[in-house]
């Protein structure tokens, strides 16, 4: 009794002894919605705020605040943080970082622009973007186009820190924003468009130091899974899960981007993220030993790890043998929502393959998995009979499968195209309604794949494309659509012109914002979808739209600047809308709207 | 009597059958305040315009009504034209030109883009700028970098004829927007820091053929006058007026930059336009043949010409022997006030060298000359009384004259600095006030002169300077003044923290609207200079505010984008702002509020 007493009363010691982790300011600073203090809004990644001032009744009213320009072109991702008083604004390569006092007509308190080499850009697939630097602790982490991770001490833009995660001499580049749990900075790569086989990776935040590594593909103990105990469709992954499923040494380039935004749940200790696809994009090239499909595991996968080990607790392949660069890097975003009558912890994940899937986030357990772009062709479906061998699995059409049309046969008229039914903009979740507030594309392709050999620093590709709209689209190459996950529904869908490639805001004012390729910056009715409120920004809009406060007045602000994927004719001055990576035809029309530049519009009430 | 009515008869029909001018549709549509047609507002260059919806009273609930990013960096000067429903948007180089379809949202109905060797960039003394294209006739003018003068299709942004206007290997460049005067299109051009003998061109509107060639030094049929005929000062000039004043062949590589906005009178058909420095900056190479200074006739100076010949009616030298690049390039305005109890037709200049002129602007009589920047050190004025031997000419105070100082000296403190008490920034002349309103430069110079020897296309400065904000300055670079051109006197004075280096338009609302190199766009009223608007566009403005109507409602337009010579280290990305010509330290602090990117702000009331 006594011993136990004792031990009992040592544990409790223990327990109240662990220290404050390095980032509990940043828990306590995100929830409260006077800060934007991550990327996402909140680890959940929901991107909805409590805040209500801004609402359905009066956005109509909203003016321009201010507005501030970045002085880079080329495509801006990813939106200011604000903490307190301070915003902290990035840009496209370089990747500069501004911080701005708020209190004081958003004067510059500092600027951090790194040196980097510029010639990354051409090793940078779409784009010279970057989805956001992230803050904890002080300190602003910021993933570098040239793959260096950098803590820049948050008062004074004087860097603290540097390490290297790649080398761009390989293809390895750096787009996407960390994302800071406990005292770990974990951060993916980009770059299976040249033969890249990527990973996450956690660094201390407070030194830099690198704790683990989880590749996307490879030995269990370069992936970080446990045979045993990481489970996939309610079962043990098993030994060799990833090997098993390449042919040869091609998991060595295997690809599987890992530069989407990523989500956190303290609770579970899990974080969630998207990998993209296996390199090449020439299926034949990957087929298996039988010269079938084989499905290039954990290409294309829903990870949840644990961010003090990178352990995997589960993983889902979205899309076994990717034959159309469907990648799976698409943000997870956390929610808890009825689900066949039963409240349930999720995530869910607007696919790049036209699919919205809703897991069980704690088990992995695959909850829906139903087109939400209703273009999609290239599957019937995913099988959600437990009992049969292809549980989980979505159906080919034999007809939209590169594969089996072969090698340098032109593929037409396939749905989605390879930038998906949606691409790197975040959808929002709105604890309102309910609904998922999900930005997408609405684009098909054709996609001839060819054999390509493998250099290191060169582009892996192996395939030639064509994107246009989507067959009866109405001239709408995007939409702007309401899901409800737990049925696996659209709501309700609003028509745009191009695709909608910026991120959503919802707040408790019932509104739901997003910017538009042509510039337009736009608050709906979470409810109806009606549009309430529209500006013309100085440029596209692919970034992604937050909200703060200041002073106790409620502010809406967003990066325009037009680029990314969808925006590569203009952002790399292509005079034929047809040349480059993944050839985006159907934008061209984007140069009758906009101009490359990157600003910050801010609105407010008046 | 029969031969005599006869005569008069046919007098009459010839007067009668005079073909419309080319640019009659100018003078009409620059007449109707709905449009912008002409860079200056009209050929008066006094930037009024006669709306008055956007007025003292609702000005402050001013709110963006639209934006446009240009796609390019650097400093945008100039403005947009609007013709009907179309609004034209150039940029710096590479001088892209837009024309934005009003009535829809904006849409880019074509985008002109020259191609130039971007080897002119290094020969532009002070930033990439433009100072807009002009239009008439349905052609848009528009003067490139390279010196091309072309004439584009309004209605479809086609070339119609390009003629090349100087070589920018010689240093020559082009940033000046031309004046259309009938059918005839006069530019000038720069170049007066490589040694380039400047001068203004016509050529024919619908042809592009050369019509007319006036250098501004050289030989009498060079510079296009008349020994007898012109007048300076009330007196014809005589023979080799230029000539007699340079030693040797000084005057081959003379300078006299012709940069600046032109104006016009139709009823005298004269035009007006000030030349710049003369070359080097380093007076000692300049001096006479007795060692002593020499007028260097006609930099410096405000000539009246005629647009169908060239021919000069009057000239009159701001600042004879310049010993501090104060360019006499600034534009003139053509107001008729009362001066001395009389209403004169007069035209204004507010002079780099800190000197306000008024003249009569049919006889280049000298009516009023005084310092407009309480700064101004180097004169103790000029002048007036017509009997003595100096009449009209500035009193160089001798302790700030470098030529007297000596050549490697360095003479400290002299003010204005070379930039001036203002640039290129334009003035505006209200009707309802009877003012000058007028963005100023606040700043001075330690200037130390050096010999420098000419190679075509180099450098050919002759002087090191380092500029900084003038004593007393109470922290301000710049003062927006209202100024009694009658008197010679400040009406009042608002001080800014950095010069205003944005052109001012006047309204019949009784506001006057500019920019600040930190970005804000301000309105004040006429009458005491109270501030009743202001707003941050996304970047510092060099650009000119304008007005217009669309659907019948009013807006008001200006372009950001800083650069130029006082933001030439953020835009040319100095490290330190003391490098360049010229240096600019005093506005190395513009780093702390803003950064380039050219954008289009458009207001309304809402």
């Amino acid at each position: 009794m006594r011993r136990s007493a004792l031990t009992s009363a040592l544990l409790m010691s223990v327990a109240l002894s662990v220290p404050a982790f390095a980032n509990d300011s940043v828990k306590k600073l995100s929830s409260d919605p006077n800060n934007w203090a991550v990327q996402s809004g909140d680890y959940a990644g929901t991107r909805f705020s409590k805040l209500d001032q801004i609402n359905t009744s009066n956005v109509k009213n909203l003016k321009v605040a201010w507005t501030f320009s970045t002085g880079v072109l080329r495509g801006h991702e990813g939106g200011p943080l604000v903490i307190g008083d301070v915003m902290y604004v990035h840009t496209p390569f370089p990747n500069i970082v501004y911080a701005l006092d708020l209190k004081n007509d958003a004067k510059i308190l500092w600027k951090y622009e790194p040196k980097q080499d510029p010639s990354v850009i051409p090793v940078m697939c779409c784009d010279t973007v970057n989805r956001g630097p992230q803050y904890a602790d002080g300190k602003i982490l910021l993933h570098q186009a040239d793959t260096s991770l950098v803590a820049i001490d948050a008062n004074t833009g004087k860097e603290l820190w540097k390490v290297v995660n790649g080398d761009p001499k390989k293809g390895e580049t750096g787009t996407g924003a960390p994302l800071i749990m406990k005292d770990k900075v974990v951060i993916g790569i980009s770059g299976a468009e040249f033969g890249v086989r990527c990973h996450v990776t956690a660094y201390d935040l407070n030194t830099g130091k690198r704790v683990w590594r989880a590749y996307s593909m490879g030995p269990d103990e370069d992936i970080l899974v446990d045979p045993a105990k990481t489970m996939s469709l309610g079962k043990p992954v098993g030994k060799d899960s990833s090997l098993k499923t390449w042919t040869g040494d091609q998991w060595k380039i295997g690809g599987g981007s890992t530069w989407g935004y990523m989500s956190w749940d303290p609770d579970l200790n899990l974080f969630y993220y998207g990998t993209g696809n296996p390199s090449t994009w020439n299926p034949a090239q990957r087929a298996g030993p039988d010269g079938k499909q084989i499905d290039q595991k954990w290409s294309m996968t829903m990870f949840a790890r644990n961010p003090d080990t990178g352990m995997a607790a589960w993983a889902y392949q979205m899309t076994p043998f990717d034959e159309w660069d469907y990648d799976g890097i698409n943000e997870p975003i956390l929610a808890d929502i009825d689900v066949g009558g039963a409240k349930r912890k999720v995530a869910v994940q607007f696919n790049r393959n036209g699919l919205a899937y809703t897991w069980d986030r704690a088990t992995g357990e695959l909850l829906v998995a139903e087109k939400f772009d209703p273009a999609v062709n290239w599957t019937t479906g995913v099988v959600m009979d437990k009992n049969s061998p292809q549980y989980g699995r979505p159906q080919v059409v034999p007809k939209m499968s590169t594969f089996l049309n072969g090698q340098d046969v032109n593929s037409k008229g396939i749905c989605p195209a390879a930038l998906g039914s949606k691409d790197q903009q975040p959808a929002s979740f709105s604890p309102q309604t309910g609904l998922f507030y999900v930005p997408t594309n609405h684009v098909c392709m054709d996609y001839e794949p060819f054999k390509v050999s493998y250099t290191a620093g060169q582009p892996y590709v192996g395939a030639t494309l064509s994107m246009y709209p989507a067959p009866n689209s109405h001239g709408g190459m995007g939409n702007f659509i309401a899901w409800d996950a737990s049925k696996g529904k659209i709501v309700y869908s609003k028509a745009e012109p191009f695709s909608v490639w910026s991120g959503v805001l919802t707040t408790a004012g019932g509104i739901a914002c997003y910017g538009t390729l042509e510039g337009y910056f736009k608050c709906l009715d979470q409810k109806d979808g009606k549009e309430l409120y529209k500006f013309k920004t100085p440029s596209g809009i692919i970034g992604n739209a937050m909200t703060y406060t200041q002073g106790g007045k409620q502010y809406i602000g967003i990066l325009s600047g037009v680029g990314g994927w969808a925006g590569i004719g203009l952002a790399a001055g292509l005079t034929n809308p047809n040349d480059g990576l993944g050839a985006v035809g159907g934008y061209a029309g984007l140069r009758n709207y906009t101009n490359l530049g990157g600003t910050l519009t801010v609105f407010s009430l008046p």
